[in-house]
């Protein structure tokens, strides 16, 4: 049985998530500060943003009319999954709001630590990231609305990093990170141009101090202490960051999607063929046998096929699905055929956005610094 | 007495050459070497190129045609005197060759480890350092024939510079630069700032690999090395040096020329008053009394007067001086008011060009990332 009575208090069984709060000491999101969030997204109506620092500075700014910015870096090392949907949701939802959008694109990590080749970065920051962004809603084209750059050509952000670099000594860098002797110095010295991307926000030229958001996952979270830690020096606000649960991938609760691996992942640009057969083989709650299935219900909580619709898919359907399951009258390949059907839809959908925002890329090469 | 018979055998004092060669490990320069640098500069007639390393793999270059650059840096943290303007010299001669000028202008160096603020830098770049290399004759207008650059806007600089950071590790810095865990992250990382300037003119989008010269101090000898290190690791030809003697600051030989203290030199934007008030109280090589002078003669091997005339001027003042002076026919005060002459007369001129390199500027910025 899920933890959860109603499934918008839903519980994720494969991760301990207050023993993640502990270890990052990160702060529990809260039912109070969730109440203080204006029509909320579904991501914050479903319990899936369960920890934050400082997002009531966020809401505090929200409330008095106070600016703020959000950002989140793109990583142009492979394929767009559902995974990257979700916060591309959530950053049209806040470009919706009228909150200015950063976007850095993370191409020297890309091209340095992992080897890929700048024309591949490329390649993959244009047709897997943007176009998807844009399909799904974000502006990326208003200079007013969005500041989407490379990492290689952001003067700023290349020039703050040696800046923040020089407050830090090299025995904080390895109480923080953990360096040992054999690590590579591009990779020692790469957490400043992270602090960098998630500061220059609050830069004069960037129309001075500000709360920033960043939504961020616990393994990028080193970077925003890093940033917390330098903000005060150079008198910034220190960023606010929350934290979304992570989708599975396809073997099962707790498995990892990788935007390298397509049998963990379906990908935005998946036909509705291939999505359907990897969703076929993907892991489910259900029983052992459908007898004990009808008897005892399915299991939504260890399912990664009702994590689609947890994490991305109406109300109504999550909701008819969840009861229809746990009281045993759903079966797991019907309710595969049915989500595979609004996956589907959904593919089609945002093929068809994607043509229209292919019109829209000369735009966004005239506006942004890439 | 000195230890040469001609002025050209000259061998200043204070300075232990062959033990900063053994301690650095560069090549002494020779006899043969010498013989093969076409129509030879002064510093290479006068012996006060002392050291190098690979100069012969210029020399090839040179005599079988082959293109080569040279490429020294320019720091704007202070004014720019007689040591400043031999390197000058040495560039305007090697680009009357033909050869193909890189000057980094060091300011993310200046402004984040030495604390010098934005505005500053460029004003001592363009006032002193850029302006006092045209007056002497560096073509800095023509992108054909150099490249002056700030570290802060040149992208292929900066980004080289990570993926040269990426082949050497933590403990290769320890054991070359001797960093303390102490030491912050900037001047940690900045030595890969410096290896980029001089290894990218050999980047595909500078026309390839190719012999890269670099008249470089022994106190920036390190970044060399790194340099010549890294080299390899990208398919480049390892950096050639070459190391020129060092002027005496004003105190006597061996002190050190300041650009930040006007008492140790004398500057290029000096009056010419100044500048005989300067020298006037320079310490020269005379004896206790001027019987013992007319009786031992002078020492110009001790003298930072003669320096000026060694390093700068034409060899038949040199000469008379250097005869006169040792044969006790010349007493300091004389020489004094005869060196003063010389560089009032320099200074008249350089002031002049200066005004007309002014009309310059506008074109420098043009052509130039400045």
């Amino acid at each position: 049985m899920s933890k959860g009575i109603t499934p918008w208090e839903f519980e994720l069984e494969h991760v301990d998530y207050a023993r993640i709060i502990q270890e990052f000491g990160l702060q529990p999101m809260t039912p109070e500060l969730l109440k203080r969030v204006r029509t909320p997204h579904r991501l914050f109506k479903r319990n899936l943003v369960f920890a934050h620092r400082d997002f009531g500075r966020i809401l505090d700014a929200q409330e008095s009319g106070e600016q703020f910015v959000i950002l989140t870096g793109m990583m142009p090392s492979g394929k767009f999954h559902f995974g990257h949907k979700l916060i591309a949701d959530l950053m049209a939802w806040y470009q919706g709001q009228g909150v200015m959008l950063y976007i850095p694109v993370s191409d020297i990590e890309a091209h340095v630590i992992r080897g890929i080749e700048l024309e591949a970065c490329r390649e993959i920051t244009v047709n897997e990231y943007i176009l998807n962004y844009l399909a799904l809603g974000v502006d990326l084209v208003s200079k007013e609305k969005c500041c989407l750059y490379s990492q290689w050509r952001n003067d700023l952000v290349r020039n703050f990093s040696f800046k923040a670099a020089s407050k830090i000594t090299l025995s904080q860098m390895h109480a923080m990170y953990g360096f040992s002797n054999s690590d590579n110095m591009g990779k020692i010295f790469f957490p400043f141009i992270d602090a960098a991307d998630i500061l220059h926000p609050q830069l004069p030229e960037r129309g001075g101090v500000k709360p920033v958001l960043v939504p961020v996952g616990v393994d990028q979270d080193i970077h925003l202490r890093l940033s917390r830690d330098l903000a005060p020096r150079f008198g910034m606000i220190k960023p606010s960051s929350i934290y979304t649960k992570m989708m599975s991938g396809l073997q099962g609760p707790g498995s990892k999607m990788s935007s390298s691996k397509p049998e963990t992942a379906i990908f935005l640009t998946d036909s509705t063929e291939a999505a359907r057969e990897k969703l076929k083989d993907a892991f489910t709650g259900g029983r052992e046998t459908i007898q004990e299935q009808k008897q005892k219900g399915g299991q939504p909580e260890k399912c990664v096929v009702y994590e689609f619709l947890l994490f991305h898919f109406e109300d109504e359907l999550l909701e008819s699905t969840y009861n229809r399951c746990t009281s045993g009258d759903l079966v797991c390949g019907e309710c595969k055929a049915a989500v595979s059907d609004r996956i589907s839809k959904f593919l089609i959908e945002i093929q068809r956005k994607r043509e229209e925002a292919k019109l829209l890329l000369p735009k966004v090469f005239e506006n942004q610094p890439l």
